[in-house]
């Protein structure tokens, strides 16, 4: 499977993708490229960062609402709202603004980057999209009586935990994860995309029916990975952001499907019905191609049809002209 | 080769690299990947679009300096002082602003982005990287009493004489070459990147010791190509602009090299006393990973050291960081 950026009919440059759909016992159902690929999970490994936060009792403890729990899952686009639900996560922890060590970078969207940028607003580390999952962190430093500072270190015990979580889910040792510093601090951990896809489709074993702190019903979790399923499936405007792809794709097919995107073109999927998970990696990181890709995928896979916007990009000059377009070429062999 | 983005030691993503060195005869003597590579020229055309300004006389006629015939094949970085003599250009040709087709979009360099930005100044077309081509075709234009309409399209006379003249450098027939609208609205030209680096090649095949305009002695042409390789190699800071790649490099090796870079990963060069011509192109289109394979091909070909700059480029995460860095790895095949 190639992405193609086409100029006047002629593919002028062209992105590799690798992918592999795995079930939840593992095999591997349908794939392209090197489904074997080892390469950072980047920001898509964050619903198993926030699984400690439901399997160690911090969500109960301080009272995570499902809004709560999808922005510690979401790589965010730092809309005023978002980073108000942060702000109010900190607080409820105890915890302020400077103990996030995230730093601050333009907000993901671009509509929301130039709206700051217009209005002078200083660009804290709350506005990162990782904010969500660092004040995670901080919860659950708080919770087990860790010490807050220096926990982006992978010494820490919330990293260690985080690393234990991620050789849970993925079925690697830990000893066998490579570990490096992530775009916002915390340890970013390196394994194959089918192990990827493995931990997403072990998601989809949920127990639906889930009721957190912010239900009326109030009955107790079922299972862990119910909470963080339910928590992404009920907030997709959460997870990214508006007009951000993996806000479109869950949109496009509420409750069918979680996307998550990661740096350096990954990309994660669970389809909870199908119990399948996705991974996939755009071999030279192209963030755009790696979109257009996995809506391609989750096409293929019955999630028909892509949102409009992720069929294809069109190149437009600085004329305004229509120049060309950024457009899928190929399938998954299965 | 591959340009490699490493993040703590694992490679992350990758940019493949195609390359074709040439002599003047067309001989291949090094490259790498596939040098039959077809994709568009983009920007590093220019040399040969600016050449029927010296072919035709249009030099001579208007009494063009080098500085103005080096902006004709530039992209530049809309620095001041660039701005100001393509405004001289088009005043000399009896032409305005208003007469360049070429969109306006954001300075290539971030510095000079930054400052327009805080300063609020107005991105018109003269502002367009490529307002030095434009301005070139629109004298063309002028000196052949063409309508000066128009002058984007492929059928005008103007674009005609850069096919032919492609056509010509390249050893491709004009039929053969591929074409599509390029960024600035003008038309592009797909062929292999072994007849690119050809017509570099034929380029070095030049008189030196030419004067032109600006030259005291004022002695004719001798023959066309040295005046685009002289104009270029006394003005490395009009082809590209402070701290970008093209002027780094020729800076690095003052009249041993013209570096050209074109839009999606092109780069060329040609080296005058080695007689060789050099394409290249990353087949994804990341402009950073083309300049430090550039970088890398000329040392290999005997311009040591590379600058600083482009031997690695470190990866800085929003924390300030360095987590990582763009390497080059691999090399020409003999």
């Amino acid at each position: 499977m190639r992405v193609e950026q086409v100029r006047g009919g002629v593919v002028e440059a062209w992105h590799d993708v690798h992918v592999a759909v795995v079930d939840g016992a593992g095999a591997l159902v349908a794939g392209t490229g090197d489904p074997e690929l080892v390469t950072f999970w980047r920001s898509a490994a964050k619903p198993f960062q926030a699984l400690p936060l439901v399997e160690d009792g911090v969500v109960e403890r301080f009272g995570l609402t499902t809004e709560e729990l999808a922005l510690v899952c979401a790589s965010h686009s730092s809309e005023p709202g978002q980073v108000a639900r942060v702000r109010d996560l900190l607080a409820k922890i105890g915890c302020a603004e400077r103990d996030l060590l995230c730093g601050p970078h333009p907000p993901l969207s671009e509509p929301v980057a130039q709206e700051y940028a217009k209005h002078g607003v200083r660009l804290t580390a709350v506005y990162s999209n990782c904010s969500g999952k660092h004040a995670g962190m901080l919860a659950l430093a708080r919770h087990h009586d860790w010490p807050t500072q220096f926990y982006t270190r992978l010494e820490h015990p919330v990293q260690q935990r985080c690393l234990a979580e991620v050789s849970r889910w993925t079925a690697v040792p830990a000893g066998a994860i490579k570990t490096a510093v992530d775009g916002c601090g915390v340890v970013c951990f390196g394994l194959p995309l089918r192990n990827m896809a493995l931990a997403y489709a072990r998601l989809a074993i949920a127990d639906f029916g889930l009721r957190i702190a912010d239900s009326k019903e109030g009955s107790p979790i079922r299972n862990p990975q119910s909470a963080i399923v339910e928590s992404m499936l009920r907030h997709p405007d959460l997870i990214a952001g508006s007009g951000r792809p993996c806000t479109e794709m869950m949109r496009a097919h509420p409750g069918r499907v979680i996307v998550k995107v990661g740096a350096e073109g990954v990309y994660c999927a669970v389809l909870p019905r199908e119990g399948l998970g996705v991974a996939l990696k755009v071999a030279d990181g192209h963030g755009l191609a790696a979109a257009l890709a996995m809506a391609a995928v989750l096409e293929e896979l019955g999630l028909r049809p892509r949102p409009a916007s992720l069929v294809a990009r069109p190149n437009v000059n600085t004329r305004g002209e229509t120049v060309g377009e950024l457009r899928v070429n190929g399938g998954l062999a299965q």
